[in-house]
């Protein structure tokens, strides 16, 4: 199912594999259940589809079962707040907190540590229906870093604060993480949240730096920099993790979270607290009939970066236009799909009508280089709800 | 010469207004000059051309001498340094560096001060000829925040850092303090940014957040806040300030600093500190004739807002079509405006051919209201330069 294509063509290939109906693909599965069910009985308000990812980087096999866990137990998460008649928004964190919560991923739990021995997160989610955002950056001592984000988000849908100022959308630092406290969500000592890899990791990466700059004193620096071989290099997590979701109305929403980059300097901020950078979501309207949702991971945006490694999970859906089985059933066109441009890519995605997530680890096509290669895998699936 | 239409179609009438010469309108003055100076002499290295604005909102006529003094100096600045033969990214700096210094803008020293009575700082820069990009947020004591924004994108173009780490591009809070005083940038202590006015504004808006908090207390909360009428609420001085810069090589850059809205929550970061929304530069590639630059102030990019008041200015340049007056003359058009939906906004402007900067305080035509109609101004420049 690997399709190493240009993006452009890649909706209309998906699409095109969907409408052949090919019973192999366990993609199809999503798709092809709703559409048997709907002969013969009466669908109920089964609408809602998620796909979260777990990380862009490399998965080993054995790290590939913790991952693909993590990414099930997301996938319900959302899908058990979806059944429960909530929004897109509130089931897009819900999957986040799941992802934040496992000490595998680089976000909430087990973040990689910067270079003070700290963990400073960047999150941020945004709802497709208000085009609301909230995002935080270099958040520490919270556990759940997209709760914040989700906080700002709904406060700021509230409107003006007393006296008519403007609620904000995107805090830092400090300032995040007592506005978080002072609006009832709980701190978390720094120290539960490493874990006994992030901290041996640090310790490992600050050996390879002080012997980086040991080496690196004396004429030609900058070359010497550049010449130092991967292994010298700091290696962290690269997990940054992220959900899109649509749910029964067609609403669309979007989040992204992360531990940024290991030892990195204290208040550097990443994309995935950046507006228009690490999520997006956005609800059909007049003159556009698609509903979309992004979700990012991976490379800053350097534009001297020689290899740009990262990934992304992107649906899009819009009213089917073949006609209802019946006047009072809408149903919803679900196209999603994942990329990445490194070795592996670890996802998930569920529909609200299937008993349990799908996950799977997409990786490269063999013999190809992480950065110069890009995979694009997806699929389809048909949502059923009964009109209102 | 007050436009108030669509932007689509502004580019083309201020193209069609300088081909025809108006020798009446003060903005055709930069253009017209080399053209005759050209017929006599062959013209030395005297490429270059800036805009500045001193902020979108609204100046009294008390203001405008002060807001136009400091937009000429910062247009002086940043062509003592092109003539100097410096890049535009280091111009602009310096254009900011003197929009920020003045007490009367809210950017480094007078800046807004936020619910605990401190200064918090954001300014971001990029270099259109590598795309770099440097940003702080929510930063304090520093009399200079675009000067750590700039230090961030010169290190990044350096390369990584020892043992492969990416250097950070954008930084908040007390790691973004910390960082430029370990990069030889000077702390200063935050009662010296602090200036009368606005440690006056601080008490009147605490007075009436207090008021304002009294009144809400009980039902219909929400409904009392947006009832609240313009002058129970918190009022700061709007004055982003920003500055695009186009060089004697015709590489641009821009830059933008605002100390934020007066009373924000600490640890709020706005569109000056965000990638893509408080500025943009962008040179001229293969498939693209035209550099770009743009530089942004205004209301944050809330969905909800029902008036959005903001200001832009814009320039974009390309090689002349026409055939230059000798072979080793090379000429660039540059094209500029300033746009806004406040009450008014303050700009100068300057070619490295002018004597001294235009200043002009731009204003929505009478009896139209802000955040309903837009004005937008500008004009053409022809710069010339010896070809190498």
């Amino acid at each position: 199912m690997i399709r190493s294509s240009s993006y452009a063509g890649v909706m209309e290939s998906l699409m095109n594999s969907a409408e052949e109906q090919q019973p192999s693909s366990p993609l199809a599965n999503s798709w092809s259940k709703p559409q048997e069910s709907s002969k013969n009985q009466m669908p109920k308000c089964i609408g809602g589809f998620v796909l979260v990812h777990a990380g862009a980087g490399y998965h080993s096999e054995s790290k590939a079962k913790e991952y693909k866990h993590v990414c099930k137990r997301a996938c319900q998460r959302a899908v058990d707040r979806l059944k429960a008649g909530a929004l897109a928004v509130e089931a897009v964190a819900a999957a986040l907190v799941e992802l934040e919560d496992s000490p595998f991923t680089n976000a909430g739990m087990g973040s990689n540590l910067n270079l003070s021995g700290e963990i400073e997160c960047d999150a941020s989610i945004m709802d497709g229906k208000s085009l609301h955002y909230g995002a935080v950056g270099a958040i520490s001592g919270i556990k759940n870093p997209v709760l914040v984000a989700n906080r700002l988000l709904s406060e700021a849908q509230k409107g003006k604060l007393s006296a008519g100022r403007i609620p904000p959308c995107f805090l830092v630092g400090r300032g995040a993480h007592d506005w978080a406290v002072s609006h009832g969500i709980s701190p978390c000592p720094s120290e539960k949240m490493a874990t006994k890899f992030s901290l041996s990791a640090y310790k490992r990466n600050k050996r390879k730096m002080e012997l980086a700059e040991k080496m690196d004193t004396g004429p030609n620096q900058a070359k010497k920099r550049r010449q130092s071989s991967e292994n010298e290099n700091v290696s962290g997590c690269l997990d940054t993790v992220g959900a899109i979701v649509v749910d029964l109305e067609g609403n669309v929403a979007a989040a992204v979270s992360s531990g940024g980059l290991a030892m990195k300097h204290p208040g550097r901020v990443g994309q995935a607290a950046h507006y228009g950078c690490g999520c997006w979501a956005e609800n059909a309207f007049n003159m556009n009939p698609y509903s979309t949702a992004v979700s990012t991971s991976g490379s800053p945006f350097l534009a001297s970066e020689d290899r740009v490694l990262g990934g992304v999970i992107v649906l899009r859906c819009c009213r089917c236009a073949e006609p209802p089985p019946s006047p009072k059933i809408q149903g919803i066109l679900v196209e999603f799909l994942w990329s990445h441009t490194t070795e592996s890519m670890c996802v998930g995605y569920m529909s609200a009508q299937d008993s349990k997530a799908k996950t799977h680890i997409s990786r490269l096509p063999p013999g190809t280089v992480p950065g110069q290669c890009l995979a694009i895998e997806g699929g389809v699936c048909r949502l059923m709800s009964v009109a209102e």
